[in-house]
């Protein structure tokens, strides 16, 4: 089975890997504008070769769509235009609504798979790919009814093989959802660093100061523009709305505060603590 | 040497480990209210003896008030009423102003070590104790020059066996400082919860959609209410200050995705992606 990855980032570049290494996969081409970012991808051993958009659509009986999401916008149709009959492409994005309703009717709309496989870190490039990252974690696939049986089949056996469990959803379910048990944490994170950084002028107090809680709840911030960007603009009505929600529960927080109301404070965080129960399941 | 923990939870008993795993003291004292906690502690090996708090001033060499800081507040003025000549109190509180001004003009006051050890996690309890906890972490020792030069060497003597680095501040900067790199993190990540909580009505989807980066912002949202309220009244001022500050941020976000202003909303991510070079220096 030949896998053609088309941007050679932390999630196309660790599928590439496992697949590889669980030998799903015996050729890697890799897509990308970035030839250093290639390169380190071939002397990391996660692509055999890289090439152009062209010749890996038409020699992979994979294609992974692994871009940033508007890049994605852009490229799905033309690749559509040009794959070969027995080979699917399936793209692993944060927001699926935009691009699946783009393709809709597009003439080879079942030569395509719309997937999320929820996994990352917050690093970025071809060195950031790291074994076993999907392991155990949930995979949605949207709007299976407008793709054939045999890409289903393919795409299913790639996350099996990436040990995903697979759910199915619609496209706007699922960026409902995911705005806000993903992309609103990155909201937050970014908006914690932002506000550290402007109140901690003197930097160095971050840094002899900032506990195991702080790291944890401003590791996102850390992620890229190129990607996120994208994911705020595409989800932007379900992430406005659920920014808005947020800020309403911390001015309920700080008027708790400001009016010196403890108990009720008590009970919002013993309410908040709920989340333990939730995320301990999994 | 021997210790008496008055407030055997996670702070306390992971002290104790780490305090006799490296021979600091051969005899641990623990007072608490909770007897099954204690109980706890003795069959974990953290304690070797429950007591009451008279019997655990009378014979420990070093005292350490690691109770919730509401609690440290009512105890700290009658150990130092009790406290034999020789022995020494520390505090390990998220606070530090108040108890500070509380006993300031204690005719024991040299015999205190007002501290903060920046270590934790979101568990509580004897059982949630672990050993390494403090290794290579940050230790805020305030008003170092209230305090004697015995009591201060055996404070920095423990603190140096659990392996963190002292730096001295005065209660103000550290509460000041706190609210932004610490407390801060606390309200976003229990507001995170509360919101999240509430708009997801069906529970399961948080179950099996939340991936690692809402695990790991809302993590501290599974802190317990006796320790967190506490801290949010005794550092109120500075937390509103932050959470005000914080919400700001928000808005700008927010007002940028509403108007569209994605290149505008790149470069707030840019600036938020600072925070990588600061928590990676550490």
């Amino acid at each position: 089975m030949k896998i053609g990855v088309i941007g050679l980032g932390l999630i196309g570049g660790s599928i590439a890997k496992d697949l590889r290494a669980r030998g799903f996969t015996d050729f890697v081409y890799g897509v990308g504008r970035n030839q250093e970012n290639l390169d380190q991808g071939i002397s990391l051993g996660i692509i055999d070769e890289a090439v152009d958009m062209d010749t890996a659509i038409a020699n992979s009986d994979i294609i992974v769509l692994a871009t940033p999401v508007n890049t994605m916008i852009k490229l799905l149709p033309t690749i559509l235009d040009k794959i070969p009959s027995n080979t699917v492409v399936l793209d692993v994005g944060s927001t699926k609504a935009e691009l699946c309703k783009i393709v809709h009717d597009h003439k080879n709309r079942k030569q395509f798979v719309a997937i999320h496989p929820i996994a990352g870190t917050e690093n970025k490039g071809a060195a950031s790919a790291i074994n076993n990252l999907f392991d155990n974690k949930m995979c949605i696939f949207c709007e299976t009814e407008l793709s054939s049986i045999e890409g289903l089949q393919k795409a299913k056996a790639l996350f099996t093989c990436l040990k995903m469990e697979i759910i199915e959803m619609t496209p706007a379910d699922h960026d409902l959802h995911l705005a806000y048990v993903s992309h609103l944490s990155h909201v937050i994170s970014y908006a914690l660093s932002a506000t550290v950084l402007e109140i901690e002028k003197d930097r160095s107090k971050i840094l002899e100061l900032a506990g195991s809680g702080f790291a944890s709840t401003a590791r996102l911030a850390k992620s890229a523009p190129e990607m996120w960007v994208p994911i705020f603009e595409q989800n932007s009505k379900n992430i406005i709305t659920a920014v808005s929600a947020y800020i309403d529960k911390l001015q309920e927080f700080k008027r708790l505060m400001v009016e010196k109301k403890f108990d009720e404070l008590h009970n919002y965080i013993l309410n908040a603590n709920e989340i333990r129960r939730i995320l301990e399941k999994k």
